[in-house]
């Protein structure tokens, strides 16, 4: 089922800035026991998304109703409980060109689809991923955001199509590694925890910014830093994370192997706390 | 009248790649009398684009037929013959996220729509223009296509509302002087055309590649090259281009003032007698 703009309908109009341009911003959020999990934190992150992309930013009010009916009205029917619900906000139509219209009606989009199915075996022994030929553009504009210009992910994920590989690692144009093509990267070293800075490329994750608020408070280091693919390949333990997967340890790249260590086993387990203590927060929409 | 896969219809499916990546290409085409202008030029370019993207393209007939189609039917319709005619490409719907289906159905539509009404003085005097703060990013993939990714060019067309300004200059994150919003630059500097080189970003435009043409057919030097803004500012001729527009020359780029130089007046004129020359060939669509 897809609402758009509070009616159900599954089409478009062509001349919407979100078709035309890309000119709008997503969500991608999971649904656990007909709840969506982290609401708020990708409820804000869509507004200040659409702060940078001046973009008025829908009535949040309308946001959690919809997706609570789009919730609600699932569980009778052909979806599961657990699903994935992606929001699309997009600047509407109108204005000539790239000039967006004096007046900017947004469109809101909200979406429920199947929770894919992805093994447990990647989230409990790891999985394998190999390292991108596409390479991340520089551009500070539109850094962070998850916005709907997503071809350098596109192209990145046509670059192969043998199963066993799980995800793909993308560098950006001066070589650093930034992240997966669907994920955001940690690695572990000396029991810090490194990530990428995401102020020229990347998606700034809700589930990354989690992970790191959980390290945070437990005390364990986290820097963010621009690192090569050397420096990755000699880390302790890496994991890969999303709002949809969680996270999943990395246990090969390329040839280099690496074994699930205690650091990633135990920011699941505070991950998987949290998930629980957060579906607390939205029962009413059960 | 807009036509999706030959259908005449205005919505498209939520789940085409198009709007939820931006995933495939565009190309803009004036109508003049009824004949598109350089078609098969960008024919050409829509095919590279496609290549670039592997994205299979469609049957070169059957897009020359609908644009055929769509323009004579415009002709006792509320569109006037003069008109600009949009083909969207795109990957169309399916495949898991990023990852693209492994049988790719294209969706391509054919739109026309109003000639925009510049006033003629862009043409004849000039115009004037500012330097966008939004930067274009780098990324070799993704340049010289004409995607549907473009945010940039929307954040930067978003800088100005001023109508005395008719176009904004893009540098990318390093400091080169690109293109404009919606046109590439040429300036003219003791008797040579230069131009951006596209590797990194921007879009090869089909009225730079004629200008590029017309200029080398006739004995003038061009070069492309990395230029910064005070090289540009200290130039004797400028002009902008795109396939709706024409050539406007610039004759205020922020506080500095340029004239309508005779190397710009020239290729104006060669690039009239080109079109009329290439309407010669499209006649059978009358």
């Amino acid at each position: 089922m897809i609402l758009i703009n509070g009616e159900s309908k599954e089409h478009i109009e062509i001349s919407d800035r979100g078709f035309q341009y890309g000119d709008g911003l997503f969500e991608t959020i999971e649904i656990r026991d007909g709840q969506a999990v982290f609401l708020e934190r990708h409820l804000q992150r869509l507004n200040a998304g659409c702060q940078r992309l001046y973009i008025p930013f829908p009535d949040i009010e309308v946001l959690r109703f919809e997706a609570g009916e789009l919730c609600r009205l699932s569980v009778g029917g052909t979806h599961p409980l657990r699903a994935v619900l992606k929001i699309i906000i997009t600047r509407g139509s109108g204005g000539r060109g790239y000039r967006q219209p004096d007046v900017i009606h947004p469109t809101r989009i909200l979406s429920l689809h199947s929770y894919p199915d992805y093994p447990e075996v990647y989230r409990q022994q790891g999985i394998v991923v190999r390292i991108c030929a596409t390479r991340l553009g520089l551009n500070p504009a539109l850094a962070g955001i998850k916005h709907l210009n997503r071809l350098e992910q596109v192209l990145a994920r046509a670059e192969w199509k043998d199963s066993s590989i799980q995800e793909g690692l993308m560098l950006d144009v001066n070589g650093h590694v930034i992240e997966g093509t669907m994920t955001n990267l940690f690695y572990v070293k000396n029991n810090s925890l490194h990530t990428a800075i995401l102020a020229q490329s990347g998606v700034a994750g809700i589930m990354r910014g989690i992970i790191m608020k959980i390290s945070v408070d437990r005390g364990f280091s986290v820097v963010e830093h621009e690192f090569t693919k050397d420096e990755l390949l000699s880390a302790d333990e890496v994991f890969v994370c999303n709002s949809i997967i969680g996270i999943w340890p990395v246990n090969q790249i390329e040839t280099t192997r690496f074994s699930v260590g205690p650091a990633t086993r135990n920011i699941q387990i505070q991950l998987d706390k949290l998930i629980s203590d957060d579906s607390m927060e939205v029962e009413c929409w059960k």
